[in-house]
């Protein structure tokens, strides 16, 4: 990682976004205050169509993107970036820090991730939560399927994004499959 | 996907046949009359050996050419591939197109596998169901487990082929076991 | 497989050992007296940093090197191997063929180990169970999750490896954790 | 491998088949003498648009199967299976296992293929070579990059398959490329 | 592919960057005078320290965001997205699809790229090279190795970029090594 | 990486040892005149019946064990591993901690090995070369082919190692080879 202050300082914030919602819009207008610059990184890139997961790392940062630009975050303060899983947690830090640029500081409240990268030695810190009893991806996606209103918790133009690849419809197929391609992304691993 | 009509208009149709039962093959009969050949593709090809999946891609090949011989159903009419899990969802479609001869048709009640070849713009029918109530794999192995008459559900030639490598025995062991390569084939993903 | 009688009579024994415990130490102390050399594999080397599986293949290692040598179990009696998990139950007991010494027999009370290397004509006997009901790696977890006493059930060596690299408190933050890099490691699978 | 007799003697033929050219349609025609079923794995099942692999496993698959239908073998005689590549060679024969019916004997006269079924104790016999100088898959794909007569050494229905296919046109781009997708699909393993 | 036109026109230009140099520069230049957006891959993501391949995903990253900053490109105008390799060829355009946003059409000269694209019907069109007998990374890994003027084939940001991770050391000692993780990434497939 | 000083001092030293010979055998003398423990890393377990990797890692591992009974060096003062090649240079170093017992410092001459452990802070030292234009395994193979002496490089217990399991005979195989599992192990890449 490195070190050098005569490049901005940066935060790197993760996490799958299955949808993005206005918990993770408050969380990094947050940690803009805080840092130059902010990676985000678009967790578990390589899965879609299972319940857990169901959209694509493009139709992540389709979201991402238009979300952020919706609140006038201009596109110069952050970095938006897919990694895709490691198929060993203890190769998974040295993995993000092949794909983002270099980072001083992690912000998250997951004791794992946390751990992970306090094992190598690396800056944690916390991240403030938004009311996370409604806004939490989980909770969309139940939205989502029992016919609620999960609108109010994405912004507009996240809305928009999955209206337009019927996102919700999706979902709801996903969660009637029973099919040998299965619910689980990881009954799909090759060979 | 080729769309030449001087090659015969053909139809697949997925499954992971853990094991081949009635069901399949009443479904297998109907398509036959409505295509010129069938695609018939033994999913999940890489897992034997779990709880879901006990039988090996081989296995499961020789349960559905003897029952379709068994049914006079001329080997002429269908082609019998097996083909490994992708591991992403979003390239799956694509990598069965990959393995298969040309099809212009799928035929699937499953709701997700509908989806994926639908988001690719591929023709998709529904198969009417036969029974599905007893003749599904699931309920096979539970009778399997459970002692009870399993070979009513199957062909003969399929309660024959189970018997030859003892998969009976071998389903009910693996249903005992807590071992370090567990009952799940995907706590077996490499490195 | 080595049938060569001029090298030593070999026995294969193999666990996750998540962590070692007094129940491994007593099956290997027993084994010992059977085999000339005891090959041990630390199966699912991949995995660590999840709720079944908390340590490294080294960490691991470490263990059970420790405890044997505390034991005054010399190290010339065994090898003590990491092998990754395969993507395949059918080739699994290839790939430990592969990573192994030669071995004349596998020592397993699991079904389903005894019956992959049976199906290749391998020999397999039993274990004499020690206890099993409280000398499990489960019960140990589990014991340090609850905060219970888990130091009576492994070696005291264990227990000063397990406080050496903090191990109950990253299996309590491994138990709190719901983040996108997940609970279990299979949800890490590349691609 | 099962040994019961009163299932067919098979024997096993391995190729890669890019593409199927006359010298396999005559070690077939002889080896359908010496056995009453034939297990046709098409290799490297995953590989294709690189030089030496230009063409998908279902594209070669239709070549085989039209060339044998075309001199009348009837389909209920062979099996045609496309297998994957293992990442280790020492596994590789149980994978091989693990796809395919039962066999009793492998005919190759690759040094390679022989040792590794051998070192598994399973019976390898020879291939009489029918002109090997001229029908060789290698050859074939040079005359095609060259503008030679490469369909001398086809099927008729194979030229057909090429064509309809553009693959000659396909393997002059891959002779090409310098891309970052590469010459070889090896370039392209995953993460 | 979405064809919605309300969401902006959308180019995808696919490159391994290693390095940046100014005929990167120049094409993106004239890329964006044709689409709305335009959505840069950085290929080969998985790969770093090899002779083809030295640099990681994060540090291309950076240099391709640098020095279009330093261009005053608007980071509004362009997504900048790392994606690893397929292990199938035949899978890659749909693995490209999922991680980006929806794009209308393909600039690529390469003509393996080309063919990948258009055999899925996805409109592919030619970039126009500016001196690429210089412009070219081969050329500039070349210059790095043999002590020559490398700078005046890159934007300074991007010398700078090599500069603060030492990368032509780096290169340096990756063109010495004969070491077991050789000098091929290929060399380290898993498993 | 522990630095806890209540440890033993242990030194890593990578080979792939293919075979092992004697330059390997005396950089272990010298190296362990300086640390308590070696940690001896059997790197590419993967690999076997290629021409560069001809046995498998157990072949391997009872080279060097044998080898190293027979100059008495007791194996309480090692540490004997195999590692599988890892997918990314850069996530390389994070698996060979993840599979070893804590190290203190790196032994090794090779650029790339020296470069990716610095990059990480981790030190590393020089092995003092012992002949290395003879003792190399690449002229041991090299003899083993050409039916020159490759004994005079080897320990005698090697020579015999290599003997029963008719090695010079696989080498020869692997060089006569162009099968479709071909004569390099990464062109069996999975999937």
């Amino acid at each position: 990682m490195e070190m050098d202050r005569s490049v901005p300082r940066r935060g790197l914030y993760i996490g799958r976004f299955q949808p993005f919602h206005l918990g993770h819009v408050e969380a990094i207008r947050r940690l803009l205050k805080k840092v130059d610059e902010l990676v985000i990184i678009i967790g578990s890139a390589q899965r879609s169509h299972d319940l857990d997961n169901p959209f694509t790392a493009g139709e992540r940062y389709v979201m991402v993107r238009d979300a952020l630009n919706e609140m006038d975050i201009p596109s110069a303060r952050y970095h938006l970036l897919p990694v895709p899983d490691s198929p060993m947690h203890s190769v998974w830090v040295a993995q993000i820090e092949s794909y983002a640029p270099p980072f001083q500081v992690v912000y998250s409240n997951d004791p794992l991730t946390r751990r992970l990268f306090k094992e190598l030695r690396i800056t944690v810190e916390s991240v403030e939560f938004y009311r996370r009893e409604v806004f939490s991806a989980t909770e969309v996606r139940r939205r989502m399927l029992s016919g609620q209103n999960w609108r109010e918790l994405v912004p507009p133009s996240v809305a928009e994004d999955v209206d337009r690849i019927s996102g919700v419809e999706r979902l709801k197929e996903l969660a009637m499959t029973d099919s040998p391609f299965g619910r689980k992304n990881s009954e799909l691993t090759t060979m």
